[in-house]
C-alpha cells in the first residue's frame, strides 16, 4: 500500500472506521472488487487502507457530487446492504473537506 | 482500539498516513508517549489508528486553533523531528473539516 498521491487541496475525504464480525466470509473478495470499481469512478482521486483488527480507509474525491455517485453506484450499494447485514459488526463514515495538507520524504525531506 | 466517538458535526480531523523506516527503534515508545500526552490536549475529541506495514492515525478535534496547539507542543515538537530524522520513510498530513458523518452498529442498525 502507498502513500496516495493527491492533487493540492481542497478535495474531499471519506473516512471510513470499521470493525468487522468473526464471520467475515466473502468480505474480501468484495473488498477486491470494490477497490477495481472504485478507482475507475468519475473523481475518484486515490485511497489508502490498513486493517489491524480495526480497519481504516481512506478514498479522495474531487467533490461531494463525485462521493454521491459512487455511494450510489449499483453494485457498490449491494456491497453497503451485504457490510450492513453480514461483515461489518460497527463502522462510521467521515464526509471531510481536506483543506491543507503536506508531506515527508526521507529523500528530499518536507514537501 | 475504538472507533472514535465524536460530537455532530462540523469538527477536524487529522489524516497522519506514513511509512516507518526499517530501523524504528524507540518509535514504539514515543508513540505511547505522544498518545497519553494528545488524550489531554485542548479540544482533542478522539483518535483511531492502525498499523499494518503503513500507517493511518486519524485524530479529531474542536478547531483548527487545537490542531495548531498540539502540533506546537513542545514535546510533540521533538517527536516530529525525531520522526523526520529516525523513524519516517515517508508520511502525509490531511488537514479537514469533517462536513457530515453517520455510524451503524450491528446492534442498532444506521445511526
Amino acid at each position: 500500500m502507498k502513500i496516495a498521491s493527491t492533487p493540492d487541496p481542497p478535495y474531499y475525504a471519506v473516512i471510513f472506521t470499521n470493525l468487522l464480525n468473526n464471520d467475515s466470509e466473502g468480505y474480501s473478495e468484495m473488498a477486491e472488487l470494490m477497490e477495481s470499481l472504485v478507482i475507475n469512478q468519475d473523481g475518484y482521486l486515490g485511497h489508502e487502507s490498513v486493517r489491524d483488527g480495526m480497519g481504516i480507509t481512506v478514498s479522495y474525491w474531487d467533490s461531494l457530487e463525485s462521493i454521491k455517485k459512487w455511494k450510489m453506484n449499483s453494485e457498490h450499494l449491494l456491497a453497503q446492504k451485504m457490510g450492513r447485514e453480514k461483515w461489518y459488526k460497527q463502522f462510521k463514515t467521515r464526509i471531510c473537506k481536506v483543506e491543507r495538507d503536506y508531506e515527508f520524504d526521507s529523500n528530499f525531506g518536507v514537501i
